[in-house]
């Protein structure tokens, strides 16, 4: 029995240990264990001690029950971009291969306080900057990659190595990761949880975001980190009469046959389960939103990698040095137009985003691509990223090759917990109708 | 001869490091001497090691002349609320009074590969975040406060015991010590200078801020953070034939007798000088910045603190514990209606600021007031942080009872450097025939 408990959700896995039927010592072994079976297939791991994982739930066993967390015992794998104390944080650099700084990230203060097992810490491209993957492979198919830049935390809540996984998005590295392993993934609205002690690429883009293979478990870290709308959730939605719109946006020509097939097959159930379903479009002059990420994007990556430039030039990726030496020739006046068209798309997305219960939207273009060199597209993710949007992966859809699709709902910025209560029940329909199923990989 | 190098600027020592007149040893040394005769007095550092001081200093004289930096030697007063390795970083708080990462924020890892000497850390409010003091007084007057929150990098600047200080502003943190404690204050073009290891209140507000007892220090430090604009800045700006404006601001009846008559009084020398001078005032509709600023800002406190806040409420400031709370019941639609309204108002201003040479506005209302326990009024201040727009506090002015009083130069964001161009000719007059003169206090 306790040997499979990996395959729970963190609500699941919650509910056993407060019965008493499972220790989180008992729950941690049997995370170990997957891992260990699965670890040189899928690699998702850039730090873990086993050791320490023990040790952290002999601590947590030994709490009274009267005053345990509301995560006691549940298990989180954290990018490499986050600091941790007692384990390394390296950023996938060189220039940071010997730095353990003891010192937790904001976002890890309180899920340890909440009784969360931070477990070890997962594999992320170059400082969660660049498409060049790092060793990790896709738990579904191990010729493919699982995205990036969140590519250890997405690997692993999707194999079943844990059951949450934090991530963070600059263009798409939260939801294309969601999508190619298969998992909910969530980026809540920018700076709704704090992002202190996780390395900055662009203040105004970067966001913190969240995996699970439930939305109950989103939902229960949304209750962690107080996300909180104006207007309590629905506390029964239902699909049938609710409003929809499906929006191609401007880069629909990067679409692939799968994200095609998925999204009309997403359209025609929600219509079967009586919704009405609208297509909608941004208004013209956003068309160029891409490019205002882009701009805003190197500009940031000027500043921000100005420091591990200065001192080793020659260990940072040739586009990181690229963003400090501004060899696309950004000039100031270009950089504050995008980030103040940006600014002022903001508000116009989001009273279009309200008049629906969530706007269904690509979370990629198609399923995983071949090869770990390279994470995939992110041209569906950072137009929301810029508007600062919630967003949420809803896996259910499958490509040609039978690895998973998901799609994106979208809505206003901080209508975190209305979308988190759409996505629950649309999650449901996609999942058991989309066409792919989550099974357990193999060992 | 050396025991009196802790009275000259930055680029002075630097000079005469270079000629061999004095080793860096012989700097720290004199500015020890300096900071043993006063510290009782002004209380300047939360951390001070001499003899690590020392170690550093006599490993910067033993690179070789041909290897070192553009800051070589150069000693920097760094706000505790910015990581440093081989320091504890404790940001006035008692849950962090055990804590000492070994982490360098990526201002220091920059300032560190110039050749800097990172000297100690200074004192702030609670997380720079609240308006009571810490145990520093100021330089020119014990009884009174020497501002906050960078209140050890203002005095200790003032008291000539660094050349150069380390500040942040979220509100008015870095222009109100300038102001106070009679230095040249630098708030840059928001996120032109990283804030990687810096304590996040508010993302979109916290800026790094420099202090220095000189301009050509200033553009060292914006040389050492590749701080550009578009167009170089003038070589050689006059003062005479330049177009010059001056604002009083929506929160003019903030001020009191000494900053009205500053403002008087530098009106009079710059048309002296041979300067036209307008006065303008912001769009009418732009009257609620300052709620707009305050709106946004407790609002990201509540994102902020909720970290400290879950750890330990009880160590957390009153005020700070309300941002997460949210006792002002600020609703998300209030805060993103502040957040964009302030996000469109950027450009407006930028245009309007770019008409004229720079805007002279106060920096504070009137000279340093009496007592520690708060640390004065930032309403002249928090305008200019929300709008993202590069601000130079300029010494020269003095209160009824003789301390010092700065005044604002603003410019439209992104012309940082030419900011520091016409500030540098502007501080001449207003040092020279100001008032105020910046004497070494008294041991």
């Amino acid at each position: 029995m306790s040997s499979d408990l990996h395959t729970l959700t963190a609500t699941e896995v919650l509910a056993k240990i407060k019965a008493g039927e499972a220790t989180v010592e008992d729950y941690a072994r049997s995370l170990l264990k997957r891992i260990d079976a699965r670890d040189a297939s899928v690699q998702a791991w850039a730090y873990l001690d086993p050791d320490y994982v023990i040790e952290q739930a002999k601590v947590l066993d030994a709490i009274p029950t009267s005053e345990r967390g509301p995560l006691h015992g549940v298990a989180v794998a954290v990018k490499d971009v986050i600091y941790t104390k007692g384990m390394p944080t390296q950023f996938n650099s060189p220039i940071y291969a010997s730095d353990a700084p003891e010192v937790d990230a904001g976002s890890i203060i309180v899920l340890r306080k909440a009784g969360a097992l931070i477990f070890g810490k997962t594999t992320t491209t170059e400082f969660a900057a660049i498409t060049d993957g790092p060793k990790t492979r896709n738990p579904h198919d191990p010729n493919r990659t699982p995205g990036g830049s969140s590519s250890g935390s997405g690997a692993a809540v999707g194999d079943f190595q844990a059951p949450i996984g934090l991530g963070t998005q600059t263009g798409g590295s939260t939801i294309r990761p969601g999508s190619y392993n298969g998992i909910y993934a969530f980026k809540p609205t920018w700076n709704s949880i704090t992002r202190e002690g996780q390395k900055i690429y662009s203040l105004i883009l970067d966001t913190l975001g969240l995996y699970a293979r439930s939305v109950a478990d989103l939902e229960l870290l949304a209750d962690t980190f107080a996300i909180q709308d104006d207007s309590p959730p629905p506390t029964n939605f239902a699909v049938q009469g609710a409003k929809f719109a499906v929006m191609k946006t401007m880069v629909w020509p990067n679409i692939g046959a799968g994200g095609s097939a998925a999204m009309d097959k997403a359209v025609s159930l929600l219509r079967s389960y009586g919704s009405e379903v609208e297509e909608i479009e941004l208004p013209d002059n956003l068309n160029n939103l891409p490019q205002w990420h882009a701009t805003v994007l190197n500009s940031d990556g000027r500043t921000a990698f100005l420091p591990e430039y200065s001192v080793a030039k020659e260990k940072v990726a040739e586009q990181l040095v690229g963003h400090v030496e501004n060899v696309s020739k950004i000039s100031r006046k270009a950089q504050l137009e995008a980030f103040d068209n940006i600014s002022a798309a903001r508000p116009v997305v989001d009273e279009l985003l309200g008049k629906y219960a969530a706007v269904l939207t690509p979370s990629v273009p198609d399923e995983a691509p071949l090869g770990i060199e390279k994470t995939g597209s992110a041209a569906f993710c950072l137009i929301w990223t810029a508007l600062h949007t919630p967003v949420v992966n809803i896996p259910g859809f499958k490509g040609e090759n039978g690895l998973p699709i998901g799609l994106s709902l979208v809505a206003p910025r901080y209508h975190d917990r209305k979308l988190l209560a759409v996505s629950k029940k649309v999650g449901e329909i996609f999942e058991a109708e989309g066409g792919w199923k989550r099974d357990l990989p193999d060992v």
